[in-house]
This record gives C-alpha cells, structure tokens and sequence, in this order.
C-alpha cells in the first residue's frame, strides 16, 4: 500500500510537496488551515491568524523566469516582476493542472503531530486536525511541515525604552495592508528589510515626514540591474557563483562594495552596512535612493528613546516627532504542533539536516521544507526540497548516520567564515546555488556540465553563464521534464515580450557598423584624455 | 528719472527681474494675475486660468545646487531635489531677503501692453491692467514679459480618430492633481513627457492597468545618477559640455545612447528613442524602469483610433479597454496682451533674439525672460537672461542692428545639424552652459578660466569639472557676488548634508589599504578572465 503523507500548509512549498508525492506514488492529504491555497501570496484585507499576511502593493523579489515552478514557467505575457494576484493565479494553475487541490483538506487546523508509540519501528504519526469545530486524529507513514517562516511576528519591545509611553499608533508590519493610514503622519519605519523599505516607500507618497531606521545599514539593490535586466537574472549565476564562492572573503566584500555603490553610493545615502566581514542578504528595492535624495525617506539610525510624541536617534542630538511607528522588525518561527523533542526551535535555528529532516529521530519520516533563507527565489528552493525529501520518505533515498548529520547542523550553525566566498552569518541563510546542487547531487539530477558540453555545448554555456533558472534541476535524472532546455534556451525571450512592448525599428546599416568602430577609438582617446 | 519697468508675472522670472531692476536703479512694477507669488511653483488644489498649473507630487527635476539664484543658495537642510512647497518657501525667501514683495500689484491682470504713439522717438509702452473690475493704464518705459511658457495646453483631438466617441473621461495634463481618480481604472497617458511619466507612474500606484503611448520614445535618465550624485551635477559640467559640443554628432549619439542604455536597455524597455540625429530632451524619471519591469505601466507606440471604451494602437493588433485618457501633449505658448507687430508667434516660436528681444522694434524696450528650454535649471537661465535684458533697457548694453539679430534667429529657426555637437531640434530647446555662457559674455561676467588657473586653480579645476552651478555667474563682472566663491566650493557638502543622516564609522587601516591593491589586481584578473 503506498505510504501516506501528511502535508501542513497548502503555500508554495506545500503543493510542491503535494505533486512531488504524487509523482512518487505516495498518498498526500494536505491540510490547509484557511479556506484556500496560496498561503503567503494569498492576498487578504485582513490579517489571518498563523497565516502570512502580506500588504497590497508587494511585488515578488525574484523573477519570473526564475521564481518558477521548474517544469511550469509562467505563462509569457506575466511581467517579470509579479503583484500577489497574479502570483496566486500562477499557484491555482500549478494546482488545476497538476490536479492537486483534491488532496487539500481547506479549514483544517493541524493541532498536533505526534510520533506513534511504535515510531521506532513503524516511523508512523499521529495527527490530529481540526476541521469545523471537530478533531480528528489519523495514522501518517509521513509528515512535510510546510508552513514558512512568517506567522509569528518579531516584536522585540524591550529595545525601545519608553516605548510603553508612547501615545503615537505603533504596529509589526505584518499589520500593515494599504498606505492611507499614513496620510498626513510623520511615519518610521523600523527595520531595513525588504518589508520595511516598501513600506517606508509608499508610506513617503502620502505621509508628511517618513523616516527609515536601520541598525546595521544594508544594501540596496533594484530590479532594474545592469542594462535592466532583471537583477536576478545576472546575479545569480553559475560563472558569477564561482567567484563568489572562490575569492578571499575580503576581496569579494570589496568588489561587492564597489557594485553596490555603482548605483548609488550607499555611505552618502546614510545606508552603507556597518558590518563588513559577514553579508546580510540585500533588500530589493526601485525606489529608495530616488526617495532619499527627494527627501521623502530620511534614513536615521537605530532608536535610542521613544518618548510621548518623540522619538530620539542614537548619534543624533534632534528628538523627531512622530505619530506611527511600524516595527518591520522580520519574523521569528514555530512549530506550535509539534513537540520539542522532534524540532526544537533555539535562536532562530532548529536542527534540520540540509535544513530538512530532524537529525536525531529514529525515522526519517519527518520532513520539514521550505524553512530556509537563500538570496534566491523561494519556489524552486522548496519544490527541490520536496523532490529529494519524498525520495527520502518513500526509501529511495537514505540520509546519513545521525552522528554525521549533527556534525553538518552543528558546523552550520557555527558558521565560522572560511576567509573564502561569501559568508551569510543569519540563522537559516544560505547560497542558493550551492544549496540547490547540493540537493541535485541528492537526487542525482545534476546536469554534468562537462559532459553536456561535449554533447551540447550552446546548452551548457547557456547554464553555465545564464541565469540559473529552475529548468536546469530538470534536464536530468528522476523527475527530468523534456521541455526544460527549449524553456532554458527561451527564458530571455519571455522576459523581453513583456517589456519591449513598443518596436522601434533598427536597420543598422553599414555606415554605422563604419561608425561603431570609430567611435570606439573616439571613446579610447576620451578615455585617455580623461585618465589624462 | 529713474525708467520706468513694468513686469508681467510673479513667477521665478518675474521675481528675478524685479530684483535686477533694482539692482541697476530702475523703477520696477510687476503685475501678477493671482493673489501671490511664485507662478508655476505655487500649488494650488485647482486650475487657475492664466496660470501654470502643477499636480501634487511633482518633484523638481534639477537640483538646489543648480536651481537656485546665483546669489541666493536654498537653505542648506533642503532635501536636494524639491516638492513645489519647499521650492515656493525659497522664492518667499528671495522676495523677502531682497524686498521685492512691494513692487508687486497682486491680482492684477495685464490686458494689453502696446506701443505709444511716440514709440520710435521713446521706446514706451502703454500698459492696460484689470484689477478688482478696475481697468487703470500707465505708461512705462520698458516691459519685461515673463508669463512663461505653461500655461496654454496642447490638446491635438485632431490626431486622435474617434475620440469624439470616447465614452470614457479624458483631459489635458493640466488638469492633473492627485492620483485618486485613477482608482481600480484603465489609463492611457498619451506623450512620454517629464508630466506623462510622471502621471504614468503616478497612476500605476492605484489604477488596474496603466498604458503610457509615446510616438518618439525618449532617453529616461533619474535623479540618482553615477554613484548616487544628483544627475544634474554630473551631467552639467563645463567638462562634458566641452565634449558635447565638439565631437562628431554621430559619435555622441552612440556614446549617449551608450550611457543611457547602461541603466536599462531603452529598446528593451520599449523606450528606444525613434529619431537618432535629433536629441529630443530626456526624461527625468527614478521609477519608470522599475514600473515597466514589474507590468505596472505598459508602453505603447502612437494611438490609431479611439473607439467607445477602446484604444487601437498603431502596430498592434489587440484593442485595449481604456476609461480614462491623459493628455501629456504638452503646452503652446501665446501672449494675448501683445499685438502681432510686436511678438508673433509661429511654429511655437517667436523672433526673438537670444531669445528675449524681438528683432525688429525701432527701441528695445521689451523684453522676454523665460522663454527658452534648455536641459538646465529653469532659474538661473530667467535670472542671466533678466541680468542683461535689464542692462539693455537701462541702455548700459545695446543690440546689434535688426539685421545681425533677424540674420542669427533665422539660423536658429533653421536649426541645420553642424555634424558636431548635439542638435536641439525643438523650437525654444537650446544648450543650457552655451547659452548662459553667451549672455555673460555678453555682460562681461563670464569667468575666464584661463586666468583663474594662474590665480586660484582649485577654483578653475572646480568650476570646470564641477557642476555648473549658478555661483560661476557670479564670480566677476557686474553683479558680482561676495560669496559666489565659497558657495562654489561647499556646494558637495550642501548635496550630502542631508542624504548622509545615518553616519557610519570608516576607518580603513593598513590592511585595507593593501587589500584594495590586491583587489585590483584581482579585479584586472578577473575581467581578464570574463573578456577571455
């Protein structure tokens, strides 16, 4: 009889997981807690309880071309950058045509998940829901949480002395859903996530005053990358990832530096990170350095005081009235279902090997996905988590004794920097690409690029300088697609019809081709005079 | 007796010329149509007929380093590009700090301006004013006109088939003030202005889809340009001026569109200017990009037909539902209290020479500030332009003889492409440092470079490669200004003073100091290794 999976939360890791067992043969039932699919990029006016809660006007981080399912692009008239709206329909067509959703149970709460008394030879679970008012309890062979990292908002009140008297509206931003309660109001935003510099943006269009406080600093990058391509299209790359995996760590800090600050530089703007030797991940951003040098956004350090209607800057002598202070200050997680000698929870981290599968039970039927912080698209990270953790689940794939599983945890969690490559010291960050080859060497499903270069060398250049799109963990071994090279070789293509909306016809002729070549020596000579 | 100066208009011009009037011992008198200062710069919730009207979140596009008057820096805490508040509290400033409110008759509409009887023998002018319902006239020795150029719409329903059916709303942008009647909408901005894209933009906040259609395309450059420096401290150098004006056209086509493109690609982005001999003058936008990357506003080429509730766009075979049409077209200019012998205006331009003085009065007793459109800052051009015209009037300068000054507008008329430099083609559209240059020649303050070396190089190095701001027209000469000096030399600080609110420590010791040279060379390796 093929084994049964229990699967908590129908969000993007969670249908990932729901076809990758199907695929494999299990049997899933997934059990959604609201009264639909989506999770975070389910768009509500109201906050739901243990449930992700985004604002109106975000817009995905990652692109579209690289934020998608690996054998199901977007459709090609999606913008490259997607609003909620149309990231659900993407999700609710991955769901129709993979026929998923009749295998989610929707308003049922998971209460418990606990290991049945003969786990140590059956592995098996008992779960216990909550559907309309009544609990049920079931036998699982397995269980795959996937219930993210943004529920359970990071309050930490206790930095801001005085806070209590504060007699302005204060709130985390996970409360936050539409800009016209700033209207008129001196704002600040705390925080210089990817949340807090939105909100600290749009609040900038209606507020009186806004101001951005940032402990650490950060840098600050736009879609629009170079010859706006969208940034991860360049960014992430398996050429540009062999640099910053292989130069000594100063030296990649120094060069990544100077990147940053081609745009604008982020010391004159009040943002340059105070911390040099480890990275915290970038926030993605358009608009912010048009809002500072606008003056619409004031970037200020962190809170010293919070008094009445005053808050007081650490380094700066001026108290600044303010009316709405929004704590962006990110997310902690849990697993409230859980008992704590499955996965316990300690300064952000749990102990999951290759951030999956609990390191010490006597089983692996447990599998936890999509817990963790790549400064890459989150989808495929999850659906590739999902692909090598079924395997695991079904007896395709075996880990490690516990012994050398704990070993990995632990030196993770020391993160001690190497004095080569990048070095993210946050709980749960990672690379991207080396994570996501880690996994395909899991499940055998890494594309050789020597050999491919041999048999096709346009398609191995293309992985290899391209962006490295999630088409590419499906060119080979289990769970390979046949249209993932023609959706490799055409990713640009889709990119550009959405943007090159209006043709201008170019016929360059041959006098210019003449003109091209004198103007770069005109250029060279410029150049010299210049350095002269 | 001192002459008698009648001025039409409050607006950053009117201002300036109040101000040189009396600095040259003439007896100004300015008429302002509205109940205060500040013309265009004075926001107000509704049109005013006769008046320059702006929306509610226009930002100005050139910095205060370069938008001020050349004696009269903005307040050193304003942020560096303005809101229209701050940018009206500065012209109260400068009417106050040089006592000009008084020479300003408020509400007083200016119905005919027209030559006396004795013209030819004294130059003077009989002024018809309206104010309350009270027509009063006077006779003055000379008029300044400074009304501008915004204030008659450009509405070409002609080329727009089947707009007369439209069943949706459309209107000039002029009418524009805030975004909220784009709610939930289909919007269609027509012309890719700096207002166009602004409104576009703006839109693309709160409507359900935005379209912006642009015949010509344009180059979008932001406010944040190289390294984060105000675009305009960069761009407007005597340096690259000299570059500008001297290399082969075609080549400086290809380096621009060079540069413009290494933001985002233009032709990718649908933006791609079509005319590549012609400079039109670019688009200041920090956000456009970033819209068009994420679908929120789509460019469209020239519009075909307007139906009921659609739009046909040429080249593109799909209809678009639209419920509201913008017209960005742009503004004609006209004045309506002057007789045809005395300014005619054709093809959008008037016989002006250099722009302010008609070529063939038998006395050059009048004079039009403003009426120009160089890719500069707006003040300082009315104020150097206001700085002569006053000299003439006073009868200090004189003009060449009709011949030389119909002979030079003709040739402008024209606008034959050299084969070097840029080539402003528009009517009214000039190059900002050439012409300011002409007209401090022409008072004999422009400052020589050559000399200053010898004298004080740091000031000469700055004033070359530095921003040209408007102190350099202050250093020598008449009117001459104590402080233009310093003012040239701090005027970085004033730029980062207020975007630098967060300061964090640098310290870089020995160590970094060797990194960075071994970085460099690791740098050298490893563009040696990509071009490989």
């Amino acid at each position: 009889m093929a084994k049964r999976v229990a699967i908590v939360g129908a969000g993007v890791s969670g249908l990932a997981s729901i076809k990758c067992c199907l695929e494999e043969g299990l049997e899933p039932t997934c059990f959604e807690r609201s009264d639909n699919l989506g999770g975070l990029w389910r768009f509500t006016e109201h906050v739901e309880e243990g449930r992700a809660s985004l604002y109106k006007s975000v817009i995905s981080n990652t692109c579209k071309e690289l934020s998608c399912y690996s054998d199901f692009p977007f459709p090609e008239d999606y913008p490259n950058f997607l609003r909620h709206s149309l990231f659900l329909e993407y999700l609710q067509m991955y769901a129709d045509r993979f026929n998923l959703r009749n295998r989610i149970q929707f308003k049922t709460k998971v209460c418990s998940v606990a290991k049945r008394p003969d786990f140590t030879v059956s592995g098996q679970w008992d779960v216990v829901t909550l559907h309309e008012g009544k609990q049920e309890s079931a036998v699982f062979d397995a269980v795959m949480i996937c219930t993210g990292f943004l529920t359970t908002p990071n309050l930490p009140l206790g930095s801001f002395p005085g806070i209590n008297d504060f007699k302005g509206q204060y709130f985390h931003s996970r409360e936050y859903k539409h800009p016209d309660i700033f209207k008129d109001k001196r704002v600040l935003v705390i925080g210089m996530g990817n949340s807090g510099t939105d909100i600290a943006v749009e609040a900038s269009h209606l507020a009186k005053k806004v101001f951005l406080s940032t402990t650490g600093g950060a840098w600050v990058i736009s879609r629009v990358y170079d010859s706006g391509y969208p940034w991860d299209m360049v960014f992430i790359t398996r050429f540009q990832n062999m640099f910053r995996n292989y130069l000594p760590t100063p030296i990649l800090f120094w060069l990544l530096a100077r990147k940053m600050n081609s745009w604008f530089n982020h010391e004159n703007y009040g943002l340059a990170p105070e911390d040099r030797i480890q990275l915290r991940q970038p926030v993605l951003n358009d608009e912010l350095p048009g809002c500072i040098i606008t003056g619409k956004v004031l970037i200020k350090p962190s809170v010293k005081e919070v008094k009445e209607n005053l808050v007081i800057f650490n380094n700066t002598p001026k108290e600044e009235p303010i009316d709405i202070i929004v704590f962006a200050t990110g997310y902690t997680f849990a697993f409230p279902f859980l008992d704590e000698s499955v996965v316990k929870v300690e300064d952000g981290q749990a102990s999951l090997y290759k951030y999956i599968f609990p390191t010490h039970l006597q089983k692996s039927t447990l599998a936890v996905i999509g817990l963790i912080k790549t400064f890459g698209p989150v989808i495929p990270t999850g659906e590739l988590q999902a692909r090598w953790a079924v395997r695991v689940l079904k007896g395709v794939n075996t880990l490690p004794p516990p012994s050398v599983m704990i070993k990995e945890v632990d030196a993770r969690k020391q993160k001690k920097p190497s004095g080569f490559g990048l070095c993210y010291c946050k709980p749960l960050e990672s690379d991207y690409i080396t994570y996501m080859d880690e996994l395909l060497t899991l499940i055998n499903a890494k594309p050789n690029l020597f050999s491919m270069l041999l048999t096709d060398p346009r398609l191995a250049l293309t992985v290899f300088f391209g962006p490295c799109s999630p088409y590419q963990f499906r060119l080979t071994g289990p769970g390979k697609w046949k249209g993932a090279r023609n959706a490799i070789m055409t990713q640009w293509d889709r990119t550009f019809k959405v943007t090159k909306t209006r043709i201008v016809q170019n016929s360059p002729s041959v006098f210019e081709k003449l003109l091209k070549l004198l103007s770069f020596l005109a250029l060279l000579i410029a150049i010299f005079l210049i350095f002269l």
